[in-house]
């Protein structure tokens, strides 16, 4: 099994003797805010901190050394304030640090000969036990947080920009504590994956993560870490830039990442339980919530609290679209609330009080009633517009309520502040640790994220410890010995149609069965094996547009018809394109109850490797993009969920009369491609199976052509 | 042309006598606290406001009347906080009163045969020269609002729900100054978009109409107002209840609306410029954006100042994904940016300053170049995080900047604030009519429509005063009369095929020719009539499955081959079924060059009337619905862009070798069903046109099959 790589964080977070090379006593210079700053922060930690400068003897009242080889003792970081760092990266190798943090950029994100030449360098001192945070960074994982904030757990933040970072440590003012926040810079060495993983199986105060990231370095150590996050119930709550090509294009620019194709990203973040959001508020209010709450009960139904019809049919309307369920109350709840709620209002969920009971102690009543019912795992109470003697009110109940229900039953309530204006009341809430969203949108993102995400963890198993399926280990060890023998020799140009169906085959892939006849009994003998009809068509090289000229011939029904038309071709051929070289007449399997056309890919995709992409053929494909999309490894569930996350599965559900596809067949199917892609993800550039027929449910699927590119060699 | 219909507004915002019925002195009630506070409001607008009580000679101080029968003077409005509010209405209308509102619930929306026949009464006796605000309303139309804050415009709010208006006004908090607040209830008699046509013609200071609807009540009243609006430059963003089947169900029990089909609300709102959103902070924020700035010039080419290259990204990546196009700067921009900006940062738009100059004079020379640049129509500035000493810097710039080039050259500044932290920078903003936004959602959105509303404003040609195309005149009253012999006697049922396309053909819509002969000779005349090939079929109603018989041939190819099918369906419909009375065979044009099949239908849709469904067949439509759809009035531009916005569309424009389609005669093929559509409104319940083969450019289209169900007698 792949494990996260082994990093020493201890001499980062309880460092003894750490340089600061460049550290200046010039009035206003960053350099000097920065030697003050990290020397203080590092200190209270117990460390001894010294300044590296090439010729002042002490800086701001420490002794300062001329070089990082002339310090007295190996230190566990550097900290490397100066433009080229490179030189004193090295010397910082050369004696054996824990830690190289570099600030300053020109690196890959210059997209130039030099810069490329200067970020190679890096990756090669960072080959031994030192390792390197940035560069590109700044020294915001040294940061220290304050104590006492009211959230249950803590919150991570983990950021490839600071600007992007800084509203997220804001969040305080939600009433979330913070843990740590990393930024990360260009990860010539230690990558976003080094961090996530640390913190899932070393931070056990962590409630959620959140997350800024342009690129990710290595898909597999990305998942090895969104693994453990899950393993451990820690939410990652992420913007991924990569939506367009304007976003790809600026992040290559700005930290040198390769953004990767959006789509299999989405994919990978499904699997693994990730969040993603577009925006910065979603983020900051999505693990708030989480760091609150924690994670909920049941199936997370939401029972909603709406002071007015019309907040009740906006937020039904929304979570409607968003495809989440309100449940309904039980009758006896229903019933109680009636003693509150007049008879012209709305006394399930989403309840409408209609406002008047707000500032009266029924309120509370009303909250308690809909608390209790078993259908709910999370309150959930808008509070549109600031309207002194009834939004103040709420807010009391709501805070008390929270308190009382989260203690006790893990029911947490969740709120929604819309108005611009932020009162006492507004305040108090956060205070409370009562999780708030600014807007209806973040709110029912939050609230389904809630309860999909605890039932995801619930659920979760590791792909990288269950069974992925395909063929069984005896089975595929021929294969991969049979796929190396077609492969050798390969030059990167594609193999022909017969080779690559063979590779399939060998894959236990079903291939539409086919073969050369030179006499008509061959033919025949063909034929009976695939079962009639049969298609075929003459072979030679020499004769182009068969089709047009009759020597494509389909539903070849019987024996003697094999005869008759193997007959026909020949004179046809000799009497279209007289004097061609005629190979045989090939005979080939026709799948007449085909219900679907699906097609099968494997491509490279950056940062993951061997991806398989699936989906229905013909517009689907080519206008609708309905396709999707499984990186390795996953197993039969995942498989089918690539089938049913096409729309094109309707048309394998059997709609309006057609039979039902055998979904089962084009799972097993999918699994044997993924141990091909997984086996010979070295040799093979790029697999295209097009079109696989999927037959009648039962009836299984077959592969009828395919296209292998093989990796350059 | 239709017209608003005209209501005399002015005894509603200038009354001389008001009365209140249910006014009342009692400790604690609402009816105390309402009449308190309308009757300080109206009195200071200078009307005599009279309390009617059954009993009381008067209430706090003012004299009181038995009932509105026995007022003095007819009065202009007449408020109704009684619970029975119906024999109150009558005597209103008896006393031509201007305005009744009715405050109570209990109507339409119960869903109940009582509620219905109290709903049919409201409108009945708001058939004559008094209106009906509500019912289930309240009074927020006499709400008043301070002056001198510093909106360029002012904002008005039009809801069907209180509780979903009050955050809207409080936008104040943003600078914005409110207009009227409108709250419209049930809308049994005075609707939306009275009220929305009323403020685009008669309050000169609007800068937008920020709305909360479930449902609208006529379609064509809708169109009417938002065309108004159009018209004025005053844009609509508006939260439209409907997106779900769980948001519609609650619309009606909540204020008795119908939601109607979304997709088509859709469409009428793109078609009038309303700018939709799903959430309470994009109508807060976006309309406050439009009452700072104003209408844009230019494109709306925004420049993005980001004080980070994460930001920068993400921004970037937002806007790509939003289609917004970021403009590049003109060479001696970026030239000069050189100065301020260092080499490794980037000085094109998204401009990339790294943060370190934000508190220097340099950041506002910065600026300004952006603002210079003729590309730059608007500047956005987002500042993520508090930063003291950099968000507070660049705060100021900002408003200096926007106060100045808003002033100057009508170029706004747009600020987007994200942190939780609202300190006395982000107040500096709102008070100085920076319009700030609080997600980049909400700004990418904002700026998006301010640019894209710009210019459909200068664009805009009302489609009630445009050619809508399709039959000329004369072409059209023949038309009709033909259409209506056709339609004469229906019974509801569906016309049989060939009406059907009689009924196309009536109004100039290609149909593929076809003809029943009963001699060779004849089916000879008919398929040279039409070109060949052809098809031939038998017909006879004693034979089913005519295919399967083989009595259906396709590719007839020339005279000869006529003659012979002729004789070849007779026999083998003899054979097949004999005694089977045969009425002739049917020759059909058949059509070889299609480039796709389309489909178009016509509906009723609520609230709209007939509605033209445009899509391509097959899983273009059952499985993607990828389908448009007009409502009349539009023109040959819209039909265009009818066909536009499918994602089939690229089947049309010739991809893959593929022949581009006949888009024009398309077109023109819409706009002769949207006359057909408006004309027989009343009589046809609903077309099918499937399918329409669209040929080759210039080769034209044409209607295959078609089937037309009457409305019900």
């Amino acid at each position: 099994m792949p494990e996260i790589r082994h990093v020493d964080w201890s001499r980062l977070f309880s460092p003894r003797y750490v340089a600061v090379v460049g550290a200046s006593d010039t009035e206003g210079t960053q350099q000097r805010a920065q030697w003050t700053q990290v020397s203080a922060r590092l200190g209270a930690l117990g460390a001894e901190v010294v300044p590296v400068h090439p010729k002042k003897p002490e800086i701001l009242g420490t002794k300062a050394y001329p070089s990082v080889s002339a310090l007295p003792a190996d230190p566990d970081i550097v900290i490397v304030l100066v433009r080229d760092a490179l030189p004193v990266v090295e010397e910082a190798v050369n004696r054996n640090a824990g830690f190289v943090v570099v600030f300053s950029a020109g690196f890959s994100e210059l997209g130039t000969a030099e810069g490329d030449a200067a970020d190679a360098k890096l990756k090669e001192l960072a080959s031994g036990a030192t390792r390197i945070i940035g560069p590109n960074t700044n020294l915001n994982i040294f940061e220290p947080w304050p104590d006492g904030l009211p959230s249950k757990k803590k919150l991570a933040i983990v950021t490839q920009s600071g600007y992007q970072g800084r509203p997220i440590t804001q969040a305080q003012a939600l009433g979330v504590g913070i843990e740590i926040w990393a930024t990360i810079g260009n990860e010539a060495d230690l990558e976003w994956a080094d961090f996530v993983a640390y913190l899932a199986t070393h931070r056990p105060d962590i409630g959620a993560i959140a997350t800024y990231v342009e690129g990710f370095q290595d898909g597999r150590a990305f998942q090895l870490a969104a693994d453990a996050c899950a393993k451990a119930g820690i939410p990652i709550i992420a913007i991924k830039v990569g939506r367009s090509e304007e976003g790809r294009v600026m992040a290559a620019a700005h930290t040198g990442h390769l953004t990767g194709a959006d789509a299999v990203h989405d994919a990978v973040f499904e699997q693994y339980g990730v969040i993603r959001v577009d925006d910065l508020d979603e983020v900051i209010e999505i693990s708030n919530m989480f760091c609150h709450t924690g994670l909920v009960g049941g199936t997370g139904g939401i029972a909603v609290y709406a002071m007015s019809g019309g907040t009740a049919s906006h937020l039904a309307d929304l979570f409607g679209a968003a495809g989440v369920k309100i449940p309904k109350f039980e009758q006896s709840t229903v019933d109680a609330l009636e003693e509150y709620i007049p008879w012209y209002l709305r006394r399930d969920n989403p309840v409408d009080s209609g406002g008047a009971i707000t500032a009266r102690p029924e309120n509370r009543k009303v909250l308690e009633l809909m608390l209790d019912d078993p259908n709910t795992d999370v309150l959930f109470a808008p509070i549109t517009g600031v309207f002194p003697g009834m939004s103040d009110a709420l807010a009391r109940d709501l805070v008390a309520l929270h308190q009382k229900f989260l203690a006790g039953e893990g029911k947490p309530v969740v709120a929604a502040w819309i108005s611009p204006i932020r009162d006492e009341a507004y305040k108090s809430l956060c205070d409370a640790g009562v999780p708030v969203f600014h807007s209806f949108g973040a709110a029912v993102r939050g609230l389904s994220e809630l309860g999909r995400y605890s039932t995801f963890v619930r659920d979760y198993r590791s792909p990288f410890e269950a069974e992925t399926g395909g063929p069984a280990s005896d089975e595929r060890s021929s294969a991969r010995a049979a796929a190396r023998d077609l492969l050798a020799g390969a030059t990167g140009a594609a193999l022909n149609e017969v080779t690559s169906k063979r590779l399939l085959a060998a894959y236990g892939i079903p291939v539409a069965g086919e073969r050369i006849a030179r006499s008509a009994d061959e033919a025949v003998a063909a034929a009976s094996g695939y079962g009639y009809p049969v298609v075929m068509k003459i072979v030679s090289a020499d004769i182009a547009h068969k089709s047009d000229l009759g020597l494509v011939v389909v539903g070849v029904a019987d024996e003697a018809a094999v005869r008759a038309t193997y007959d026909h071709l020949l004179a046809a051929a000799a009497s279209a394109a007289p004097g061609a070289t005629v190979d045989g007449v090939l005979v080939a399997q026709q799948v007449t109850d085909a219900v679907a056309e699906v097609i099968l890919g494997v491509s490279h995709q950056h940062p993951f490797g061997p991806t398989i992409t699936y989906g229905l053929g013909g517009v689907f494909t080519e206008v609708f993009k309905d396709v999707s999309f499984g990186v390795p490894p996953f197993d039969a569930d995942y498989a089918r969920s690539m089938i049913e996350a096409t729309k094109g599965v309707k048309l394998l559900r059997g709609t309006r009369g057609r039979h039902a596809g055998d979904i089962d067949a084009l799972v097993d199917i999918i699994l044997r491609v993924q141990a091909l892609a997984v086996d010979l993800g070295d040799q093979v550039a790029e697999l295209d199976i097009n079109p696989i027929l999927v037959r009648p449910a039962g009836k299984g699927a077959i592969a009828v052509d395919a296209l292998v590119i093989p990796a350059k060699p």
